[in-house]
């Protein structure tokens, strides 16, 4: 059925990259642009977009299409923007849904906020992956950290971000950011031991218990860059999803990072499943309460580069954050392997 | 797009109905089958099945259909039951989502629990609509109560539950129940002052302020029919929808049940946005503190005619439901109208 309303954006959006873009103009013709559109929506209706969900076949999301604001492709992935009737401005990689205007802010703040405000007095952050700013943007309201490193390998993508979510990417205004373009591996190896307090990765897709970071030296880099009690978070899957055995997940990381281990999930209408988790892990050294928040950010404070005051996260949402499903229920591997 | 893999229902499921159903065996052709199914949907694919979301225009969430079980028409509404590959066995009321096997434990446990642990040793209990069984299963474990009465208007509704979904309608069987086929409105009218100590109310849209129940007299029959401190649970409406005023419909219920109004949520991947709200009031009488599950069920307990223990609920996730997002932190209105 095709959809009468859907007006299809004018040729006349074009996207002026820079710093090394292999963007190219969006002014193919409208047959060129839903095909290229449509290979990434499964199943297909035009005029919508929806994102192709491998953990959990057969349910899809979709999104209507208002306008296609920007196509292009780095030499790394594939990206575009669009504006939707439903959660404002959506950005697309390699056909994912990365994040929507509409609740973006329940991502980034959790992410950000609940392993700095489980830390007294964060000085040294570094971001790996997060492209966007967001992440950038929620670092900056903590008054206390002095420097914050973000390695990203894409200049395109932060470009693209800068362009068209200037909200999110106004994380990057802050003059304590130092954008390292390489990849995160490369850039952990050559951080002195012990540098950072907090270390947040927003590089991978959802983690579980086989993923393939565990086979690599990535986590054992993060480990070493960490000062001891530092404190690292990492997105990790949807509690519906069956992949996630949140147990062997504990195991492992505890194995790496020698100190606690927890698990949070808040809610994102626009990722499959509406929910998302994050795992959290601390260094041998003090003891890290993550259901805690004994650096707490109240809306009170400053906002730093940020022009609004939190949306989402406060200190009742972080501690409920670690509260989870019987379905789920952590067994707690502190006594069993202590 | 056809969905290549889409394989139509045969013709051969036929359900046999009784208590008075307008039901009709399934023995129409595939073209009738897919017109009226496709009378539900909007936007389209074949072979899957979306609800259309008329607070959230913009997008739908679209699930593979193995396989139409049951389709038919009672006196009051329009049923259908199809098998998904990705949420087991759903149930689809005149065209909206009711429930799925993947997630009913989570609306069904806190929609019960949430009320029944807040206060000590509940007695009688009232459910209204919620004709599924689910939430019957889940009243069914807790060993205060002595009474359980459901008002049910549609008998078609219980009896296809009975059939498709044995696991849900196995509330039936405890022999507390009583099943009353009357409007609820009409029930409570007949009801003496007093007599209950919870009434779940299961038969309403998402609640909001404006919502038409508050012009017309069941809240005050609810209030009526329940003890000095009993409580009402009642579905409210999901936080990400801009037509939820929490403040407004605190008011609202202070001003009905004139004892404690609190807010709480859970997460439900099959409903839009993921996420759906449970408004908590008590009637004038002993203080409840709902974020404080004094009569805990924890999952050493008794089943009652449940067959498995809980999925969802527990007393972590009772508190935690309360702690709401920034942007629809609640002002509470204890002090205000003190």
């Amino acid at each position: 059925m095709e959809n009468e309303n859907f007006v299809f954006p004018p040729s006349s959006m074009i996207f002026n990259g820079n710093n090394g873009f292999s963007a190219r103009p969006v002014t193919d013709t409208k047959e060129d642009i839903l095909k290229e559109h449509n290979d990434l929506v499964h199943p297909n209706i035009p005029g919508w977009f929806s994102e192709y969900c491998p953990v959990w076949p057969g349910q899809t999301h979709f999104l209507k299409v208002e306008k296609i604001l920007f196509q292009g492709k780095s030499k790394f992935q594939s990206m575009m923007v669009f504006q939707s009737s439903a959660y404002g401005k959506v950005f697309v990689l390699d056909g994912a849904l990365q994040l929507t205007e509409k609740d973006e802010c329940s991502y980034q703040e959790m992410m950000t906020h609940l392993p700095l405000c489980s830390i007294p007095n964060p000085k040294k952050v570094l971001l790996i992956g997060g492209g966007d700013g967001g992440i950038l943007r929620e670092i900056s309201r903590h008054s206390s950290v002095e420097q914050i490193d973000i390695c990203e390998i894409d200049t395109m993508l932060i470009d693209v971000y800068k362009e068209f979510f200037p909200d999110i990417a106004v994380g990057y205004k802050d003059s304590r950011v130092t954008v390292h373009i390489v990849d995160g591996t490369v850039f952990l190896s050559s951080v002195p031991r012990g540098t950072y307090d907090a270390i947040i990765v927003d590089c991978f897709d959802p983690i579980r218990p086989d993923h393939e970071v565990f086979e690599s030296p990535f986590f054992e880099l993060v480990s070493r860059a960490l000062r001891p009690g530092g404190v690292i978070c990492i997105q990790a899957e949807s509690i519906w999803f069956r992949s996630l055995h949140i147990e062997e997940l504990f195991i492992k990381c505890r194995q790496t990072f020698k100190g606690s281990v927890d698990y949070a999930w808040t809610i994102v209408p626009a990722y499959p499943s509406g929910v998302i988790g994050f795992l959290l892990c601390s260094t041998e050294g003090p003891y890290i309460d993550f259901r805690n928040p004994i650096n707490p950010i109240g809306p009170e404070g400053r906002y730093g580069v940020a022009k609004e005051p939190l949306k989402f996260y406060n200190s009742e949402v972080h501690s409920a954050a670690f509260c989870l499903p019987s379905f789920v229920k952590v067994i707690d591997t502190r006594t069993e392997s202590s």
